[in-house]
């Protein structure tokens, strides 16, 4: 097979030039946006030079497609996304594209004609410009109807169905991106790990076995603001106090899963009024736990709230729980972890069997069809983050695995 | 004794309509505003009708003098303040100057004449506008110099100097407003309690035999910010989960120390960068530590901040420790307190003995002269807030016991 990491890493540094913040040092090219517009125009051209027909579905979804030789065969998608956060890195979602995309050339230059068509696909909008994630795979997968894309909104109040319309869409033909699943053999994504545990191991890719998805909630503690000088400790009812040692617990709970794989974090904390002479008569955890174990996590989340009603008890305090997103996690598909494990073992790569804890374009589709992912290491585990990086030979080994999983998929009666 | 609750109710009633932000409910009526000014000519009027002689000094403290009979004797000074937080109470300060001058009109209906003069002041800005507080008070003290009134500005970036010069004075003269201390006999600051010891134990009277003062300071965790859902709880170094243990650490070490009176608070909590599905990178504390037994207080920041670094090192995180504030506190003066629990007895008043654990004018001048307090209680502890409250006839006693102190002061040898 011929290799050319130099060829995709420079595709890399040209899309990261696509840049609404440069001056940030990191990189912001939101869905939507005018500068995104010109980064998939980029796409497009270097589909095409691959040898790949482009088309973008209605609500911005770009496929690029490699008909294969049985055109009425289900077909293999591949693909991740090209929008970021704010000043983000250059390799989430961009490596899953451009790294198929360079799949393809070497597959070809390989001399491999595919049976069933190769489509590479650049989900719309994975990163929450509109509070909810992945909305270009939602569309595809029929989870979003024309009444969500007003209700969805940005930062500044701008609606999922302005920004569309802003960018050329018409948001009502939003069921027109609805993907058959019938009309799908399998999906595979590459992605960077953006966590450390490849690193760690000193692993080179990791084979997903399953998604995760969060159950995420807040626990409000309640209790009473009071001088914080005034009033002797046996007389305070401190809702911060109270929530800290939820933090601590949620750390436990989360170690004790009897999954071996449950996570559970405290992102956002708040305290109020927030005065360093006042004792919190309020305080809030946002909770993420998460796992690919559905029922081990429920069982964390249910311990998590047992637990902070006891602390809430014996502190004399109100606890509230509100949840804010719960998700069913995704079981890869057996065959197309096997693909991806096969193709491994012809390269004589190691590589780990894993689970992904981040949310993915592949999750949502997951849902409906047939998914599977590979992963290569994130140097320190940095995502979202200018210092995000991959080295060109891990990226080269990704995209190697990938071709040989697109070929055997592809190959599949 | 002539007793005239209602007349001192009114007063309170009438200052706080002297307010920049009626609308939010509460009194706001920062210190050298004009609402502030039209509120002193208001408290200047009262204490012209109860036969003060009124004067203001360079930096806008307000005295009412009651001129004894030996004029070179060393005066006994009584007094709060009638400056405002935002959106605050009626009581806080207001009760210490306009029941000061209730308690006058008392004594001279009685017939009493004073050998000391009795002095009644409002000092100026004893809430923190300009971020430090008992600014007027610490100009008496000679705490304050002139190149202090340019470096200490408020919200608004508006220092101290420009605030006095637009509100008529000159802040070159603050050297002016230095109280000798050899012309104080002793000082008595009559305040509500800003807290529930007297409410939980049913006592109408506090006589206060030190004021607390605070060790503020902050504790800063760095660990590594990482993805949520992506990094095993194994891999993690999470500053939050780190902080909260600390906080918990606070509360027990306050509970445990060796004074009985030590509080610990975190009033301000920060974790970034503050996503629901990041795990914290960084998390810090702002700790408010106080006792009127500073060796106990300082043996307590000690062990939290031990107790920081062992939370840590076992967690793989780094922590720094930086102080905000440090202030020593003071002891009330003997022959004070005795004034005030003869006053008391004479009033058939149950009292308690108790720290303060508050800031107050009163601390700031008795690093220089005798001082003492008497609390009355305050309903729920609530204070800083539209709903502080304490009862007409609990206002009374205070009232009474001041007089009764004030006579003593004012006829001791």
């Amino acid at each position: 097979m011929t290799v050319s990491p130099g060829r995709l890493h420079a595709a890399i540094a040209e899309l990261a030039t696509f840049n609404d913040d440069p001056a940030a040092g990191g990189i912001t090219r939101e869905v939507y946006t005018p500068t995104y517009a010109r980064a998939l125009d980029r796409v497009i051209a270097w589909m095409r030079e691959a040898g790949l027909q482009a088309r973008l579905d209605a609500v911005g979804n770009l496929y690029g497609s490699w008909v294969g030789g049985d055109v009425g065969a289900a077909r293999v998608l591949t693909g991740s996304h090209v929008d970021t956060t704010l000043n983000a890195g250059a390799y989430d979602g961009v490596l899953g594209v451009l790294g198929a995309v360079e799949a393809i050339r070497r597959l070809r230059e390989d001399g491999f004609t595919p049976r069933r068509t190769i489509a590479v696909v650049a989900w719309a909008g994975e990163e929450p410009r509109f509070g909810t994630g992945c909305v270009g795979s939602r569309c595809a997968a029929g989870d979003l109807a024309r009444a969500d894309l007003d209700r969805l909104a940005d930062r500044d109040g701008v609606t999922m169905a302005a920004a569309l319309r802003e960018a050329g869409f018409d948001p009502d033909r939003v069921s027109d991106a609805v993907v058959d699943p019938a009309t799908v053999h399998a999906l595979v994504e590459l992605h960077i790990e953006q966590a450390i545990v490849l690193e760690t191991h000193g692993e080179p890719i990791g084979v997903v076995e399953a998604i995760a998805a969060p159950h995420d909630f807040r626990l409000t503690f309640t209790g009473a603001a009071a001088h914080a000088g005034a009033t002797p400790m046996g007389l305070r009812r401190d809702a911060l106090a109270g929530a800290a040692e939820a933090v601590v617990a949620i750390e436990r709970i989360a170690r004790a899963s009897r999954s071996g794989t449950t996570v559970g974090t405290v992102g956002i904390v708040r305290a109020l009024p927030g005065a360093i002479n006042v004792v919190p008569g309020t305080a809030s955890l946002d909770v993420d736990v998460r796992d690919s174990d559905e029922g081990a996590r429920e069982a964390a989340v249910a311990a998590i709230v047992q637990a902070a009603q006891a602390i809430a008890a014996a502190r004399d305090l109100e606890v509230a729980v509100a949840d804010i997103v719960v998700d069913a996690p995704v079981r890869c598909d057996p065959a197309v972890v096997a693909a991806s494990a096969a193709a491994c073992d012809e390269l004589r790569l190691p590589y780990r069997r894993m689970i992904s804890g981040a949310y993915h374009d592949a999750m949502i589709m997951g849902r409906r069809v047939p998914v599977g992912m590979i992963f290569v290491p994130s140097r320190g585990g940095i995502s979202h983050h200018p210092d995000e990086y991959t080295a060109p030979e891990q990226l080269d080994r990704g995209v190697a695995v990938l071709a040989g999983t697109l070929r055997r998929l592809a190959e599949e009666g």
